[in-house]
């Protein structure tokens, strides 16, 4: 059977020549970054050039790159860290109401410790108003965060426009880049962003890498204490062939960037174009222009998302409904809901994330079989059978 | 020139078997554990698998289990994730003296937040007197940490007995396992602990793969909030490959635990008998007997462990002179410290951790190579030649 991954934004594979990268530090060197013989050296200076090569992919300066197991943690260090650091000037946060978990609820893990959250709400497009941000603030406000881009729903944030809120009020702003990095061009000077999070395995690169940029000044507390490792930020021994994977997926990543969003934004584009056209009631999410070249979500109205999803699956084409970290909780996603889609329609989400290796016939085997699955379940659907009934009255 | 690594403690090598168990997850099956469709669940039975053989290790149950990125936030969710479950019932932590930086400075990091801590001091064996932990538990005592196994020094605490201690108490015990788990036999229910910390890089498995054991019905918050990984109590894309990796190395140590113990116990003991019969002035640290059996380590009075290091590298001889997590800040021991070691001679601690490729030629290379290096040093330390010069009247 045909097999097709469209899935992106759960994960991506890993680019060969990242693997390739990564195998010496699985066998021969597996030196502990922090030993001071040379075995040690070695895999130190390994982390290091990758380090060089992550800073280099967002602008930033080597020292601003803290290396975590993952986008969620850098995520939580972010807020956990910068709050906590920042707790004897305020203790408001703003957030965006379509933050990833990790950020929403490290914000609700701070409300036990005497913060208080403000969400700024999103309009129909789940594009966040700068101007709301600028309401938001506070005097107390300690941190704002606001998402880069929603894999979710594709839309790309104004963040150099909420920059320029923040830094005017004096306040830090993170940014949840996760879905961003290594698909669009992410640069944190150009941005005006205080602390940026990034995943590996959204750029072809590992599971169990992330970082996150903090700009040099920026106080931020560790929420892993222990050892030295990342300058005393971040304990634990490093995971050497991690750090070095996400190096390489950073550097060619860097290198291949124009070329992967316009392949993908073409086969995007296709996706969006055609898909409502084959079947009747199926509605784009997030912003039609402003989006992740790798990503097209929609809404199926009268059946559930994991009904196709299943479906999809059992036709070897692998696609999600919403974020993986959420999923198997089968709720609707809160972004669809404060874009003000309605609870049943935000059932019916799903969620397409191309690869650079995606094809046109892969988009075009996907239009033919989503439209007889999405027909098959809809004829099960009470729902469509009132719609269907009341259409013709 | 010949190499011989023994610095356990820092890092195990991979075992090929580990390595080849985690290719196919950083080749074709990539997917993402928590995402509906077929490659995900493969993901996600790959690293429930894995949590079985990690769990039959320690003699836990699978959901008992909870995957982490290092020892070091195993440590840390132990810690912060314990305290802050039982505020309500407290705001007081009793650790051993020769804790774990990341123990240590949980701990500190814990009393930003109203709790505070009492250190249970240890003989100069590096022991913990059961009785001193009873003496040290008051009525708002939440949590008690003792290391199963110290790296640093190698001796083996009684936990059993510290674990009788604090079930009579009604206090919950976490133990940091880190340097026993795959080396020593460790089972949870005979220890009688409550929470254990393990990291698969000390038993020939991956950086970057940790776990915490927690007792079914002891409440634990989680330190990285968002999605519902982990059972909700660790969030963040799983290191699938890691974790693999992790429960490779788990059913490999399992399998071989007695022959590699009786291997490498010979060994230390060879090292630990001729070492001080070559060079005056070297001493054992920890305890001779209830000790890890890879582990043997010395204070060589008059000179600095580093320079030993330096040299021995230069031999192609890779040792430490401390736990890895610290070395590059070049401090005295809290371990040796704790012991009563002057601080003098504690600057002279020099670690060997054996492999399960070690051979009786390595230690023999090393004892060949050593006492020359000391000489060298000794005769450039101002302390020693006081010391001729005093031992001379």
């Amino acid at each position: 059977m045909r097999q097709v991954y469209l899935d992106h934004i759960a994960a991506t594979p890993l680019d060969p020549q990242v693997l390739e990268a990564m195998l010496p530090f699985l066998r021969e060197k597996f030196g502990n970054p922090q030993s001071l013989h040379s075995a040690g050296q070695e895999a130190l200076q390994a982390i290091e050039e990758a380090r060089s090569r992550v800073a280099l992919l967002i602008g930033a300066g080597d020292s601003e790159v803290f290396f975590t197991a993952s986008g969620s943690e850098a995520n939580n260090f972010a807020l956990k860290g910068i709050a906590a650091a920042r707790r004897d000037k305020g203790n408001h946060i703003v957030l965006s109401a379509i933050e990833h978990q990790s950020v929403l609820y490290s914000a609700k893990s701070l409300e036990k410790s005497g913060f208080s959250t403000t969400l700024v709400p999103v309009d129909k497009t789940g594009s966040v108003d700068p101007d709301a941000v600028r309401q938001a603030i506070r005097k107390e406000t300690v941190l704002v965060s606001v998402i880069l881009a929603s894999s979710e729903v594709g839309t790309i944030e104004p963040l150099a426009e909420i920059a320029r809120v923040c830094r005017a009020a004096g306040v830090p702003l993170h940014t949840d880049a996760v879905a961003a990095v290594g698909n669009i061009p992410v640069d944190v000077r150009e941005l005006g962003v205080d602390a940026l999070s990034l995943a590996a395995d959204q750029f072809y690169g590992p599971k169990g890498s992330g970082a996150l940029f903090v700009k040099k000044g920026l106080r931020i507390l560790p929420i892993i204490d222990g050892g030295i490792q990342e300058g005393g930020r971040r304990a634990g021994t490093e995971n050497v062939a991690g750090i070095v994977g996400m190096g390489k997926a950073a550097e060619l990543a860097r290198a291949s960037l124009a070329e992967r969003q316009n392949k993908m934004k073409a086969l995007r584009d296709r996706l969006i174009d055609r898909f409502p056209q084959k079947v009747e009631r199926v509605y784009l999410t997030g912003h039609r222009d402003r989006r992740l070249p790798h990503q097209a979500s929609f809404c199926v109205e009268f059946i559930e998302g994991e009904g196709m999803l299943l479906n999809l699956d059992m036709k070897g084409i692998s696609v999600s409904s919403g974020s993986a970290c959420t999923s198997r909780a089968l709720k609707a996603s809160h972004v669809l809901l404060a874009m003000g889609i309605d609870h049943a329609l935000a059932q019916g989400s799903l969620v397409f994330g191309l690869l650079e290796s995606t094809g046109a016939e892969d988009i075009d085997y996907l239009l033919d079989v989503l439209p007889p699955i999405i027909d098959r379940l809809r004829k099960m659907s009470p729902l469509y059978t009132k719609f269907l009934e009341e259409s013709q009255k």
